[in-house]
């Protein structure tokens, strides 16, 4: 009995097409002689279908994309000032309209340090942790307004909403990751100044942890998370934190392991109402656009993220064997884009 | 004729009191033979007097600091989760009280990577920038609070004030700095997600910009800024940002640079209607006090902004090269707290 997947796919703009074709490449190899079929839609949004058309993400374009099981993203953004773009702010109306209507409470964000990859640390160790970072609430919920804009009079608030609904289930997704890894979990917020937005996170921390004794919880302030992660990454399993402080973080944590060219996530829904979505943490880069530069790696690793979360187990490990065997075998990387991918696909034939 | 000035020292908690009292005796040594005096009064302030006392900051205490020229503070902070500083917030109630009322409005913290300081970059190259940070707006204002606190419908809010008033005055602070160093400016923000708060910063800067074409103006993502800051951390000269920002940067930047034992700190009332205050960036690292094993190198550099703060650029040039001697000199540093504090004492006398 086959199985066939509805995938919406969504190049985007700058390398995002680009990245997205390797990984397309990788997922059809993988699944090639199985029983799995993905049926694929492309959806042409970002930038340059704002430019084209005027139209960022509209009902359409939602109702279409949530008919399906899953959305693989490239990048999306235009080149940073342009004038065209000024109002445009597809961050807030594209990625974060995906994230926030489809339910993306969970962005999962692996950090791991393959043997070989150089990074900027010194003595890095051992770095195998994930990030999972709020999605759907805290400083991104568009909460704020400004008042005398322009004048010397201006006040500009913006709010960070944080509820128990959305503090526990992510908090509580946490944990069962913790459970199935290696038992630590580290809450980073700052709960010593945001006293609120703090003090709704650690209590219901505190509370999951005593259902999950054998999970080791630790706190840190999100300035002291910042020198860990440069001092000593090693002691991060699980670290569950808000949508802000993750943001901060995974780009961090994606530079000590070697760049975000490697950086793979997943904004998941786990509980199957809305289909997840998967992304490279990178962005659009417009500067090394059409060049075939870009390393396709974080999209790829995406689309194991995203058969894992399929259930599609074998497939998911498969490719990141794949990935695996072809980052120790880099030496300088002056590969095309194309030509990175075309090594991940035969290394998944091998 | 001889110069007094009135220093409030405020030792604190934990490893406070020890480097302060290095920070001290090399002020002392500086100014020995000089016309300046320094007429000190103490403050028993921190977790320590709230357990004794009860008291945080009395309207007694902050008027008696505030009648000061300079203030200088070694760190305050109980043992994390001691039950009996629950309800104190140590923090909000002593140390941000008094930025936030002495309007405090610059914290000043330079980050420079000294020759032979080993650091947990591999590559660092060139380090020496200084943070411009907002010190008395942005999400750290305590303008938050919940409904259904503790209950499974709790909302917690906490919201970012900012206003062209706060924005523009510590903004038109750091381009005047940027003409006095290397002519770079680099905001720090995330207008793209905060769009009211990374709005106002946004319009100032490019306002501010207009008045100095010398300086050259780099805008970064708050995300993206971490990754410089490991990767090509000597693309920086001054980075102004706000409250929170700055508090994640400094710690990351401090990190980078060999650790917060060398980070330095002013808080800064550049209107002089209130005295400025000097601390080291690190904290009361309970764990480690009473045993002088602190390094006291971050509190004596914080003596020198001071010095230099004060106008007596001559004794900070003394201050900041004898620190520069002791480190150079540095071996594994088994020194004790007051060895290291006497060393550069002896190299300020030599
Ligand atoms: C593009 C931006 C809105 C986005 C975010 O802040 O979440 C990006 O930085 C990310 O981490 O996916
Ligand atoms: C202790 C804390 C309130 C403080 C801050 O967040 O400003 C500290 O981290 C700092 O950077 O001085």
């Amino acid at each position: 009995m086959s199985r066939v997947v509805k995938l919406a796919v969504i190049p985007g703009d700058g390398i995002g097409p680009e990245v997205v074709a390797e990984a397309e490449k990788v997922l059809d190899a993988v699944i090639a002689g199985s029983d799995v079929a993905f049926d694929k839609t492309r959806f042409s949004l970002g930038a340059g279908r704002f430019l084209e058309t005027g139209d960022t993400l509209t009902d359409d374009d939602l109702g279409a994309i949530a008919d399906h099981d899953a959305i693989l993203l490239g990048a999306v953004g235009g080149v940073p000032g342009d004038p065209r773009l000024r109002d445009a702010n597809i961050e807030r109306g594209l990625l974060l309209k995906l994230r926030f209507e489809l339910d993306h409470y969970v962005n999962l964000r692996p950090s791991k340090l393959y043997p070989g990859v150089p990074g900027p640390l010194a003595d890095p160790g051992d770095i195998d942790f994930v990030v999972v970072r709020e999605g759907t609430e805290g400083p991104y919920v568009g909460n704020g307004g400004s008042i005398r804009r322009g004048t010397p009079h201006e006040v500009a608030n913006e709010t960070s909403v944080n509820t128990a609904f959305g503090v526990e289930r992510v908090v509580r997704y946490a944990f069962a990751l913790a459970e199935r890894r290696r038992q630590k979990l580290t809450l980073v917020h700052k709960t010593n100044v945001l006293v609120h937005a703090g003090g709704i996170w650690k209590r219901i921390v505190d509370q999951v942890a005593a259902e999950h004794p054998e999970v080791a919880v630790d706190y840190l302030h999100v300035d002291a998370a910042t020198i860990f992660l440069v001092t000593n990454p090693g002691r991060f399993d699980v670290i569950v934190t808000d949508n802000l402080f993750g943001d901060i973080l995974t780009d961090l944590a994606g530079a000590v392991t070697g760049g975000i060219g490697l950086a793979a996530s997943g904004n998941i829904n786990p509980d199957g109402a809305f289909p997840s979505m998967f992304e490279p943490v990178h962005g659009s880069a417009p500067d090394i656009a059409g060049q075939q530069k870009a390393d396709p790696t974080a999209a790829i690793l995406s689309v194991a993220l995203m058969l894992d979360h399929l259930g599609l187990r074998d497939h998911a490990e498969r490719v990141t064997r794949a990935v695996e065997t072809d980052i120790a075998a880099r030496t300088s990387d002056a590969r095309s884009t194309p030509q990175i991918g075309d090594a991940i696909v035969a290394r998944l034939q091998a």
